[in-house]
Formats: C-alpha cells, sequence, structure tokens
C-alpha cells in the first residue's frame, strides 16, 4: 500500500474513525484503524468496537493500493502535529507503516487486514431519508434524557418508532425514569414497517458529531437488530438495542389541569440562579405557584436559602410542587419561542412541559419532594 | 452592615479572592470571605488559607457600615450568576448575609468577622518596586521548573536572591532536580539587604493571575518569612517557604564546549511531533548532533519509531544524546528570538540552553539515558 495524503483532508477523517475507537481495548486490533488504498484512487478508513462501526471515505492519491492496520489514535495524533498544508505519504511493507511528511518520518507497528472485523449487516430491509436537520433536532431534544445505568439497558439510547393512529408519524423518545422527552414527526416514506429499535447512546454521540458537517439528507437503513446511517463521506453501523424499551405513553400525562404559562428564558435564568446554593445531593428547587406569581426557591442547611420570582400566567388553585434542578434545566435548555406550557396535577404527579399543543417535542418531569 | 455594589464589580472581586481559598476545609471559617463596608464607602474582602492572604478594596456604595463573612465559593457562584448590568445589594443582620439583585434574593449563613484568621505581617524591612510586565516575565520563564515533590518543600516555590558580583542584580530560580531555570536582572533600588526567600507555589500563581491586570508597578515588601506584593487594587500576602534553596550555581556548567545554534521553533515543534509516539512511561528523545545535522528520535516498544531532522549550526565531534521530552518542550516554550544557544559537554552532563550570553533566561537540563 501506498498513498499521499492532503495532512487536513486525512486529519478530519481520522477526527471521526478515532472517536469510535475505545481508548482502552483488551483486543490489540480494536484499537486499530483499517486503512485501505483504492486501485480507483481513495482512501477507506475504518474503525469500530464491534458495536459500533464507521466508514469514510477521502480522497488520497493511490500509488499502489493494498490495506493495513493502525493504532487509530496514534496516528490521529501524528496527523495532528504535522505541519500545516503538508502532504503525507502512507507506505505499508513488512509489517510497518511509514509516514511521512516534512522533514519527519513515522514507522508503526500493524497488524494484518484480515484480522479486522466487520459488523455483519445482513439485510437492512427498511429505509427511509432524514433531512440533516430533523435528525439533528430529534437527538438535541432528546438524547439529554437517556438513561446510563447500565442495568437498565433498554433505556441507554433513543427509542424510535412508528405509528399510523391518527396520523401516520414517526416517534423518537428518551427516559430515565425521572424524565421523559419525545419528538413526533411525519413519517418519512419508506418507514411504514419498521420495527420498533433502540438506538443506543455512542451511535447517537457519533451521529450528533457527524451531523455537524452535512447539510442534506441523511440515508437511514435498519433491520430489527442493525441500523446505518448514510452521511455521503461517512457510513455509520451500529447494533441496536436487544432489549423492550417500556410503554412510555403512560407516563404521559393526560389530565392535568392547572396550567401554567412562562417565558423559557426567565424561568431557566431564575431556576439556574436560585439552584447555585442547592447541594449536589438534593439538587431539589420549589416552585410555588399563586395567581400569576411564580416562585421558586432553594433551601440548603449547608447553604442558606435562595429565592425568586419570576412572572407567569397562572389562574388555578395556589399549590407547590419541587423539581430536580438539573432535570428541570436540560428541558427548558430546548425550549425556545416566548411561552411555554406547564401542565401540573399536584405535588406527587407528573408534570408535562411543552412550547405550545403544535410542537413536536414534549417532555414529562416526576416531581421531587420539597 | 449594608451596602450596593455593581454586579461586575463584586464578581472580579470575588474572583480573585475565591481562587486563594481551598474547595476544602477543615476549619470552617477559612472556607469564607471577610466582607468589610467601610464607612468612607467602598468594601474591603478578605480571604486566607492561613498561608496565603489576599486583600482587595473595591467601589460600593456604604449605607451602613460594618464586616461579616460568609462562604466565598457560594456568594462567587451566586454572584457569577446574577443578571448582567445589576445592582447587588449585600445587607448582613442576625447571622445572615442577604443578597439581592433584580427579582433574586440569597439568604447565607455568616460566621462572626473576629474569629477571621489574620496574618501578622510583622516588620516587612525590605521594599522596592518591580514593573508588573517584569514580574511576569520573571515567574514565566521559571515557575515551570518548580519541584512538586512535597518532601523537597524547599523546592516547592521560586527562589530568589540579590548579590553584588560582579554586578548588583536580583536573580530568581526554580528547579525540580531535572531542569533548573534562572532569571537575571538589575537589582532593583531598596533590594539590596534583601534576604534570600523562596515564595511558594501557590502564591506564585495567584500573582500571577492577577498580574495579568496590572500594567504599572508592583511594590514589593519582605522579611525573612513573609512577603507582600502590593498591586493597587489588590494586596497578596504570603509566609515563605521556611527552608534552604541548594546552591544551584554548582549546577550550571561553564566549560560545556559543543555549542548547537537553532531555531528554537523548528527544535520545538520537531520535538513535540516526534514525542507523539513517546509512552507516557519514558517520553525520552534522542537528539543525534552531526555536523549541522540534528536528527530527533524517539523509539517505543509500544508504538514505534519517529525521526525528524532539524537544521542547526554544529561543527563539534558528532555525538547522542537524550532529554526527557516535556522538559525540553517546556524550555523551549520560553524562548524567542530566531537562534538559541544549546551548550552540550557529553551524554550524561547537565546541558545548558538559552537565547545568548545577553539574555537574563538560562536553562539547565540534565539528560536522560536513551
Amino acid at each position: 500500500m501506498k498513498a499521499t495524503i492532503e495532512r487536513a483532508t486525512l486529519l478530519k477523517g481520522l477526527s471521526h474513525v478515532q472517536s469510535v475507537v475505545e481508548r482502552r481495548n483488551t483486543i490489540p486490533i480494536l484499537s486499530n484503524v483499517l486503512i485501505e488504498a483504492t486501485a480507483e484512487g481513495g482512501l477507506k478508513l475504518m474503525a469500530t468496537d464491534l458495536d459500533l462501526q464507521i466508514n469514510e471515505t477521502i480522497a488520497a492519491a493511490v500509488d499502489q493500493p493494498g490495506a493495513t492496520t493502525v493504532s487509530a489514535h496514534t496516528l490521529f495524533d501524528i496527523a495532528r502535529k504535522l505541519p500545516e498544508g503538508s502532504q503525507v505519504s502512507l507506505a505499508a511493507a513488512d509489517g510497518k507503516l511509514t509516514i511521512m511528511a516534512g522533514r519527519a518520518r513515522f514507522q508503526l507497528g500493524t497488524l494484518p487486514r484480515d484480522d479486522f472485523p466487520v459488523i455483519a449487516e445482513g439485510e437492512l430491509p427498511v429505509s427511509f431519508e432524514l433531512p440533516a436537520e430533523t435528525l439533528k433536532q430529534i437527538i438535541d431534544k432528546t438524547r439529554f434524557a437517556i438513561s446510563t445505568e447500565e442495568t437498565r439497558y433498554y433505556l441507554n439510547g433513543i427509542f424510535l418508532h412508528v405509528s399510523a393512529d391518527p396520523q401516520p408519524v414517526l416517534k423518537a423518545a428518551a427516559t430515565d425514569g425521572h424524565r421523559l422527552a419525545r419528538v413526533t414527526m411525519p413519517r418519512p416514506e419508506g418507514a411504514e414497517a419498521m420495527p420498533d429499535v433502540i438506538v443506543p447512546r455512542k451511535c447517537i454521540a457519533e451521529l450528533r458529531k457527524l451531523l455537524d458537517e452535512v447539510d442534506a439528507s441523511v440515508g437511514v437503513s435498519l433491520s430489527s437488530t442493525k441500523i446505518r446511517f448514510d452521511l455521503g463521506h461517512a457510513l455509520l453501523t451500529s447494533k441496536l438495542i436487544d432489549g423492550t424499551f417500556p410503554d412510555y405513553s403512560r407516563v404521559i400525562p393526560t389530565g392535568n389541569d392547572k396550567i401554567l404559562k412562562i417565558d423559557p428564558r426567565s424561568f431557566e435564568e431564575g431556576v439556574d440562579r436560585v439552584s447555585t446554593i442547592a447541594t449536589e445531593k438534593t439538587r431539589a428547587v420549589k416552585m410555588a405557584l399563586d395567581r400569576d406569581k411564580i416562585v421558586l426557591s432553594v433551601t440548603s442547611p449547608d447553604n442558606g436559602t435562595a429565592a425568586e420570582e419570576v412572572p407567569g400566567e397562572y389562574t388555578s388553585l395556589p399549590f407547590e410542587i419541587g423539581f430536580n434542578s438539573r432535570y428541570l434545566l436540560d428541558i427548558l435548555g430546548q425550549l425556545d419561542g416566548d411561552t411555554i406550557e406547564v401542565h401540573l396535577a399536584d405535588a406527587a404527579a407528573p408534570t408535562l412541559i411543552r412550547e405550545n399543543d403544535k410542537a413536536s417535542a414534549l417532555y414529562v418531569l416526576m416531581p421531587m419532594r420539597v
């Protein structure tokens, strides 16, 4: 294998693949990136952690086609430090990859390309397109609610499913048992027979990074066990979480009759300010509602007390409710517009938060005792 | 106590004092900042860790003079989150400090001002002025060499001493046994009888931060046990390290006859590049010198090899020497100019590095076996 690549092109390609590679690996080849110089010209890069695989194609002048595998993080670190604008030559021979640029020369140990594991995709019968912008929004508005509890592995991702009643829609949901985020959008063409799938957190994180460089549509193909995102320059393939996502629709309250209308920015800033004195342990913020007067407060045995009045529109009976301030801030951070709706029932009941009844995103937050 | 302060003024003052306060304290009052509203108007802030004390004066409208102490980090966090441009009112009564700004109101527990410890300065018989810029350079060019080994406490700071022979100079030195950095400057007026002192690392760090906001001269006053820096808006007082700094002049080589002249930037970039593959454990970079040809190289059993040729001016006998790449980079990072001088003797002898024989800064680096 022998090829020459612009340093910036190599760096960008490697920055995508190296982040799929785990820092610590007990299986040596999983630390490596597969580099293939094709006869047609161009370099194919590939990396995997056995659950997630990325394939990236970059421009290169190929002198001699061939393939090898080399430490992804080391090659990335080298590419970062090579002089800007330099041409990088890669040549594999005798179990070594030689990297040359300017006056610098590196030799790295390689492992045979045949040992490199590939995720067998099998059939991906369902496929549809989503605008990159839509996919970004789905992720941004739900990922914060993904559970990090490993024992509840079926919550460690974003749940995607279609439903035809009353309208054909595609829904994305994430929850950790304390809060739920759901985005609904028109069902894309081709998704009619889509199975319910849970896309793992790491795939979501890598996909989101790649989306920053994509403007057009993204091709989504899936079966009940695998999903693939086609981003043009990059292809991301992931195993799906083998589990059943709970029937979350039951926790979305429909009868909450105490409605608060409030500016999300002053609400967010107020919660952020009073929670300054909340301790890591509790994080509870109390919300006292009384005829257009909303008082946020925190009492901390260690630090003292904090209170802030936030203007809002509220005409139901006065009452008090507590929330985890971090969870509330996560949700408010995703809400735009001048006014949002907070649907409350009582101090122990799940609360619904949304921009309005036409908004694609909806949030449910469990209260805390305060 | 009752006073009103602009949020930006309060925030800036607190940002200085809070960084002196340790995050964890077994003595509660050491977590606090002393706030004193003076009859003349203005607020005095003070914080200490018993070794280092900062006094800061900020503008404020005082309604009622008085003093109290309150958690420095909590008050700083609150000030950070208060709305930009707001007026902050502080009022102490009944063991509480009430902070109000906009619609927000905080109440923090206080401790009596009389319990607040003050570092007794005693007499500071020696005093002189240093331009802020000079003080910045002294710190920047030496602090990286300060030892972090607690058992060698006498190396945990910058050593300042005067000498009259052949010229009256003030010298600043730091070393960790592997490298030494020394800056020499004309002795300032008033420093004639200065005792040898070791200024602790934390004092240096805080002083350096404060210097970013100072252009004029800094007043330095000291005895053999305390030092005080007067930065106008802020006063920093520190205990000195009670120990004897080793006679470092003996390790500065004077007879190294192999001279390399080299561009510090290409040297630095070359070392940075080849050290990419050095492991955390060794960090050794080898330098092979041969008639105007300098080859830097690293061999790592885990990663492979790296080499880069750097142009330089060298006419002595060819030989090889090894250095800790991080130490070498620390030194090169402080050297400007087109060319620096590296004075070498052999692969086991201390190496001297400096810009030229007129430069105020001088560095000594111990080699490593490679």
